[in-house]
């Protein structure tokens, strides 16, 4: 029973239309062009290296795409059990129309020349976000990003401030920046200034968060005028020899100012915590990054106190701490919980983590998931990975165990997927004034009966009917 | 089949007549009085202001019951996916008779009133009581609590220590317990012998345990009298301007003090780790309290070490806890595991924390589960989550797992929900001679096989039956 | 249907021929003599302790085992709930014949006189390998043991460091590294020199691995040539006395020189992190170490980049530190997962810690269990338990959640249980030459088809027969 349950739950769920709230689409080139677009994304380069893959192999200078994929087929065979290789399987039957359940290494050519026909269609991008029932995505934007060339209705800014944080040290950040804006940075109050003037430039862009990822020791903490001075001056004058200290304090400053700009802008502020760049040095691209699992959300209880405007959509790198984040959820009004990221992005994690806080945390609260991709390609089976773990804590935790009906649980689903993502960041006030609000909200239980009705209409509800730009 | 199975296990251990051993009650007036006794639990108005409430509606001088009640139904919505709000769902079915699954908002009114009705009759508290099945409740009771008026065998006294230890630098905590033991305290020496004074009022009015809760950080040790003379010296001239390190070393004197007395006068000593206060300085009303979860039990080990007559039942606020607290009890013959505290008392925390420790911990040291309620309207929900919990890892986990009869899952439910409350807090050994114990222990196979005579026989078993003076 | 799927893939799992990859067994004397070797393993003297045994109960002087084993038998009650009860059970019954699920304190004589008529028999050895399907099982060895007397293709030499790295300030460690190496030992080049010697001895006895366990504030690091020197200079002058940074200076060194030696003679280096020795000082015998769950791999962080060729097969005594395990070795080509250790290895800990390394580590990298026994009779009903709880997650988390086929499910589950075992620690290569790699590995998609044609064959497979030497 369990098993049908879960699967009726899930086919009312896939049939929503989603707006994905994190990740790394580079607008102006958002699709594959080759399967190398694929395969080059770090989980299985990084897989592939750990289970023996020499590094040169993979990031041989002036290697061809199509050499570069037929490498890594060969070397996935390792990574067949892991839920990673799962998505890949599952986006080349989906998108490509791959038939089998594993890759052959002798497919490789096979499954190349048949990703190189559909990604070299115009079309492609498009037939992508439809199948993958996308309406928008958010980005990652540099904060010297100029935001041009692209539909930000679509494509939805997003500024990402680890620059500004953790290298301004770094001589080519503050020149960056002076360039961006326009400004000589020469002190703690130029320094704010030319923040706020991102701020506006990404703002004026329909940018709809900022967004940082924090290693597992950063405290912020508010820091005096005085002190701010002193440690930008160091930076400015030493660079990235300057003493840890003044780096602490500056990225201190750096971090409060962004944080009154996104109370004084109404953005919300993404914050991902926990990471160390670079532990394993030797490793590939993107695959160098762990982190120590001992860090606390005490650490910006500070910084929750100060900005009670501010709303801070908060991801954990680990899964122990899961359970602070939905305290911290449940007591704080400007914390809210938001996806399940990477090293925790894997279903027994997500189980356990989706599952406590979908019981404890006010269900408006709650962002269900971002696909954190690089390419447009990995959305859906990201998506359904987790759509499939939500239905399976849906059936389990509130229809078998709590008695909800179906109904509801959609109507729950349907909110932390959906209807959440609009609510939190604000996707109704388009500067445009265009409204992407078409999902009802689902906190009144007249609310959750209209949700009902979706489940036993034949009619697409309004939500999951395709907006008619992206069918042309 | 594993439903129809965990049903008919919880049908059995809902049949037993409980003590719930950690409360807040208070024994002069434990029921409710309106609803608004219910719906101000620090859980209906945190989760609420969380959730957008303003804090000034929900604590708005002066207002009215009927009206604090109206406003918080109004703002439940945005909870009604919580665990706690079905605790407060099904109190109002099986104790006001309320019929929906949901509270709508227009409800309101109807519902108050229906309240009101039940909650002033006169049998109102023993009503409560026989449909909770519960035969006595422990307090939590200042250490300057007179103790009377009330009946020490329904309500049994537990001495709370927080203040002595962590606030003894305030004038106002040292008046109160000069006022109390009509003692002057002037150092460790004056102190100790005040604290012993206190010991024995409780005792002598049937308290069974001494209790307190730590935070994070904390770490006991035995200091020399030296030092604990110059700490209190310091506390008592400066108050809470002493410096932190006297502060420390006063606070490790007094519960070292403290836990020479539970030796002494055979009192178990409740520690419930992991909390730090005022975190959310905004917050309501026991709304702003949180953690961090970086905490570890060898903070105690000097503590369990030298007390080995002592028995500490011991609850951490964090599942991440759990395994440590697990392991603890299995290694200490005086550390026993102690109910799911607060932030871990929502199902998945605890159906993960309660199996790790069914099958690791012997079974004659786990105490199941306390409500920790302020209203007696409280322990039914709260039990019935966690006996539906347990009925699943029974179900699952032993009978299904581990091929126990059903009758042995039910005999070692009882064990851990009724049996060793009384075992471990000594509840056969009231001053008056009088025995509460008439529920058979199980931990020989015989004894299994008497629990196992329960689940057939037609009469209610000695343990499940009512005592008179409740039916009264 | 999920129960009968488990089930089948039980018994497929169970069919298999493994190697024990880490057992404290002595090869001398590798099988119990009497019942009292069986009841004195610390599972049951600790937790009947726990329980309220005193220890000199179970440690009297001079207790003959017939007196010890009834007094222990009577003191079962309390723990007859937990797991490793079930352990001491399922022996009796697969090993012994005994045939009830519950030993009555009354049967503590027959079953004491049923195990000696077994134990006393000169092919109990070779019965209880031959009933618990294993093959060979690595030992822990001393430093200076003569690794003589016994087959070390059946029992694999394993050399035990901890005596090297943490107590080399104790004379008598130094006296016996002397004697073992017949070199003298006054600084760091000729310690050197020495531990190379060990590490030729134990290769050239088929050893297969290097371990040690490591406290939770070990952080490895390199330290320089003279510090090394004036490190272990002190302790060679000081003894126990030496100051703590000395100590920690000469086990950083004492520990890199090992990870040396291990690239140089290619031995993996089980690294087994998390333990405080100790804790419980009252505690009975191997019934005293406990641990702080703080602990990070970060701390491993310069290891794991020095040593690139050395592989390091990580075990956690905590579950929280599981998830870093399973990204550390999802990241670095060097880290492996190792078991289920001590204080995590209890089904709901296993379930959670193997789920997460199933779906998410290259299934090349990990090792599935070891037993971690002192007797031989150990290891078929903890691999027992092991096999039942990775049947139920590949039923769950693979056959039903992602569609795999039964077939496909037990390919992965071989690979884990044995043919990982082999791969890792080299087993093909031992020094007469003779290979043990009589079981496919399961990589490709082909040789995932020959592990399927196991299932549906009458005949045993390759892996699953009994290799005739331990028939005879």
């Amino acid at each position: 029973m369990s098993t049908e349950l879960r699967n009726r739950l899930f086919q009312e769920l896939d049939s929503l239309v989603l707006i994905d709230p994190h990740t790394h689409i580079n607008a102006l080139q958002p699709a594959s062009t080759t399967l190398a677009d694929i395969l080059g994304y770090h989980y299985y380069t990084e897989l592939a290296h750990s289970a023996g893959m020499p590094k040169a192999d993979i990031e041989e200078e002036g290697i061809e795409p199509r050499e570069k994929v037929r490498r890594l087929i060969q070397n996935l065979g390792p990574l067949d059990n892991t839920i990673q290789y799962s998505w890949f399987v599952e986006m080349a039957q989906q998108l490509l129309g791959y038939e089998h359940e594993r890759i052959a290494p002798e497919d490789w050519a096979t499954l190349y020349d048949l990703a190189d026909s559909k990604m070299s269609s115009p079309t492609w991008e498009t037939e992508v976000l439809e199948k993958s029932k996308l309406e928008a995505v958010f980005l990652t934007n540099d904060f010297d990003d100029p935001l041009e060339g692209f539909d930000t209705q679509r494509y939805i800014p997003c500024l990402r401030t680890d620059d500004l944080v953790f290298h301004l040290c770094n001589p080519t950040v503050r020149e960056r920046l002076e360039k961006a804006t326009n400004k000589s940075v020469t002190d703690a109050d130029s320094l704010w200034t030319a923040i706020a003037q991102l701020f506006e430039h990404f703002k004026a862009k329909n940018a709809k968060a900022c967004a940082i990822s924090l290693p597992p020791d950063f405290a912020p903490t508010k820091v005096s005028p005085g002190r701010a001075n002193t440690a930008i001056e160091a930076l400015l004058s030493k660079g990235i020899d300057a003493e840890a200290s003044h780096k602490r304090a500056a990225a201190s400053y750096v971090f409060w100012t962004l944080a009154e700009h996104c109370a004084e802008f109404q953005l919300p502020f993404d914050l991902m915590i926990g990471v160390n760049r670079g532990v394993y040095s030797s490793g590939v691209f993107q695959g160098q990054d762990l982190y120590d699992s001992r860090v606390s959300l005490i650490q910006y209880q500070e910084l929750f106190n100060a900005f009670p405007t501010v709303t801070f959509p908060i991801s954990v790198l680990a899964s122990v701490t899961n359970q602070e984040l939905t305290s911290y959820a449940w007591i704080f009004p400007n914390v809210v919980t938001n996806g399940h990221w990477w090293y925790s992005n894997t279903p027994t994690f997500i189980e356990h983590d989706a599952a406590s806080r979908l019981e404890a945390v006010p269900r408006t609260k709650q962002i269900g998931y971002y696909s954190d991709m690089y390419k447009l390609e990995f959305a859906l089976p990201k998506f359904a990975m987790y759509k499939r773990i939500l239905a399976k804590v849906l059936a389990e935790r509130f229809v078998i165990d709590r008695s909800w009906s179906e109904e509801q649980a959609v109507a729950f689903g349907t909110q932390v997927l959906r209807g959440n993502v609009e609510e939190i960041f604000g996707l109704q006030d388009s500067p445009e004034g265009q409204s992407l609000d078409v999902v009802p909200s689902f906190d009144a239980p007249e609310q959750a009966l209209e949700a009902s009705d979706v489940i036993e209409g034949d009619e697409p509800p309004p939500a999951a009917g395709f907006p008619d730009e992206l069918t042309d």
